[in-house]
């Protein structure tokens, strides 16, 4: 049973998305991911938030450029929380992603990360951080990928 | 039977949107006007798009402010002409709007206006501009009022 | 007869304005297309305008980056419904273009498209829905248009 | 026992902030909110974090302006999830605390809302959604809150 | 015989342009002022510029807002110097305006100077210092008026 | 006597200012081009602006990026027109670079041109139209420029 | 013997640079502050920076606004640090400013701190941290500065 | 003891920080450069801040990218000047490091320079400025230096 739903808004997204896949799978949590489109296949991205919803869905991860709907369009259909991973643009780099999905109004919220990779990443840890409030497995996990980075850190030298 | 639909994504948008409707109401054109919003509304917005199409509607003008999902859902519901109006917003000025109006992806086009109240007469004149190239009635009222712009401003006198 | 007219301007942005003209082919529409400058060659565009439209244009679509003027001046030029295509920069990456483009002044509405190739794509997508409003034909490709990309996208497999 | 728990960087983000502590005050969900700056009490600050996470904090909402640093840095303090205000600023609109608070490197996610009151409101909506995730009652008041959202909309009437 | 022509696009940027008009009259310049817009009066413009070139006109100054197309417009007319001021607008701030003005394709020049009054004031001088190249007396004008500007700063006092 | 005087802050800028160097070739113009920052060699510059006017000056062109302050420092200098090239840069892509030449305060006109090369070569032609208002050749020189970027621009054929 | 130096672009910066002014009253430092512009009075911009800096200036802090030059000039002046404020300006709200301020060119480097108020208390701040180094009393001071920032927000009550 | 401590917020930073170790280790000045981040190691970051400082630091020079809190937090903690470099990020190219260094509330300064490597060689120019205040040595050779930077540029040649 998968308890985080992955949608990305195009197969070009999957290279950043990827950062979030890699991350589940290294937690080793149940996941699904799938390309659907708010602006190309409404109907079925409305019928996918209801099934994925039903069959455990607890946590969603939207990701989209440009005008990025998505994430706000699966947040209007449910009232799980809605991750938002901003996809960088070939003109505006993101900014345009970023404002559409983050500048949500009163009442429909979208839980926005960084754009691109780092944001990719972050909506992955931060769904298991959801998820980790009441599942004592997943949180242990959270704080040692937390000390592992820390770790990472304080090993790194600098030649000068 | 009204051919040009107006949605507004919230009851605040309709001191700019009045813009619009006051141009049709002076082209004497029969139009409705109504509040929908693709996040708190999406099933009625779904159903009004519909309706309103089987009821004669011809092109939709969509006004919304911030992450603007408005214009770009009506335009995954339908394959008429959709106009988008960014509304101005509090912090980001309506560059939010115009770019999470304009920035569509390929295969759902929508014809981009100017933020706020020019933006919003110029959709309802736009709207015209399409029924008037098989409407004559219209073609020659649009000549008549781009004369009248003309004669406004060249009769302007600048006190130096 | 052309009922749509390509203006760019300049030869460089042809290659952006190829989105448009494919996806016109392979709508086997007829069209025209020409380079024409608002600034380099403002009596020649002028007196273009006008001959494509004595001749049958009915949607005019422009493409231009940096201080685009072309649709706009375009659109003071007609009646008929004008498309813009904001071609992208080398250092402003076409928000220059996509103001320029966008932020007219009530009463010479440009319908504005995004930036940059899924721009072009969609100017040509736009112009076909407003010749669809009256054209069965083209209104019944423009719902298989759609229901092609739908398919694409539910057909999307992803490798996890 | 208060599940979320909001720090805000300054008295003065108190009239944004009131937004989230209505919401849950309208939703009669415990929650302490909490004056503490990154910058100018970082000691305080960590030493707080830590003793309510131990009493029972589910959810961190930070609000501040600017250099946003507050929610960074409290994400950087817990495995808990950070929900990020950016506050709006008198020169640049909230567009730097945006931008401080969304583009967090990968390891340390801030779920951003939008600039000012609706991220507020959405802020607390959204720490909701967290904790309805295994709360039943949450869960169905956000779903009649939602409703109620929807009715209102529906029954907006627009003088024409 | 007016050596130099204003021109602003709407008679709203008066309230702007009166800088330049004042500064014209401290320094007893003949000058003319007009309201003529590229896009509303497109053949009366062209006309214009044509007759008050034959007049004696040297140096054009233009004032417009949002997609200003104005400057570029008398540019591409004419080979005399232009000089353009970008209007403030109200939701973008005269970004637009700056970026329609002063992004031109390289053959059709437009000195543009800084949104605002500052950028109307400007304007009027760098007007002068084109006349004063040639114009002794202008010349020795400009120089009082830049020793009035030292002196002016070099006597005020701060009470601290 | 050179009549146009380069200015460029870095020798890296010369890139970009060949293309007004190659104009003002094309057009046979004496010009002399220096290296010379406003911020590392200030009293040069000071001198040097001084020396090229005793010598015969009649308009600069000054090239710089980022915090450009060549232009405006030139300008205090000077009663003669200045014109500014904004040299793009590798973070920011010449915003910073365009900001800081228009900007300008009351009283210290810049001209400014596009970013880049358009830029750089506009420079070159403004200063050439300002030349051109008592040359009759260089006006004469002028239009034959005008005349032939409209007949290469008429006889681009494009290949659908 | 004043250790500060404060110079603003012009005397409407008094507001905000205020800020400064009070704080450096609070530590009862000496200090100087002179209205001077680097674009109208670059002369004697000069000659001050050579005067304060022999009668013992260890510290400069400019303030100005739009094409904000004065720092860097400054800079160009001396090998005393200088700390920038970039001004808020009507149009850009200090965009600008800040990036006229802060994207020196290397080999000159300017302090450069928040837009507004907050960057000119923060300029006397850390002029006095730089002063602080080698006096104790002065780090004292600022020591027991920090303590009360903390001591307020530590004391700051909120109503729930 | 190293008078200079650098920090930097990811070892993918040093390729811009090099700049600032290759200028002092010219200027044979002591320094630690060390990599620690905000977000990723807190605790370690706070400690190291403390005895570098007890070991005779008396500047720190911080450099972070995106939501970079990096020289924030480090003002946070000691009274001594910090001076930020913004690094440059893959989508928003580093305006969102800018902002998120220089944007600081009053009461804790950061001395912000330019973004990526002139920032990053302007930050070590600026440490040894302060240190130069009470250090004969390091001003004699900063103005060395300055000479240098002088003459190279006076020395350019440029072939027309």
């Amino acid at each position: 049973m998968a308890k985080i739903s992955i949608i990305m808004g195009s197969s070009s997204d999957l290279e950043i998305v990827q950062e979030a896949i890699d991350l589940l799978k290294e937690f080793k949590i149940d996941f699904t991911a799938k390309v659907l489109s708010a602006h190309r296949t409404p109907k079925e991205l409305a019928k996918y938030v209801e099934v994925v919803s039903r069959q455990g869905t607890r946590v969603f991860i939207c990701a989209a450029g440009g005008a990025a709907a998505l994430a706000g369009v699966v947040a209007s259909l449910t009232s799980l929380p809605v991750i938002g991973i901003p996809i960088e643009t070939k003109s505006l780099k993101g900014l345009d992603s970023l404002l559409s999905t983050v500048q949500m109004p009163a009442g429909i919220p979208v839980a926005t990360m960084a754009i691109g990779k780092a944001g990719a990443r972050n909506a992955a840890l931060f769904a298991l951080q959801i998820l980790g409030i009441t599942d004592k497995k997943i949180q242990a996990r959270l704080l040692a990928y937390k000390k592992q980075m820390r770790t990472k850190i304080i090993k790194t030298k600098i030649k000068l």
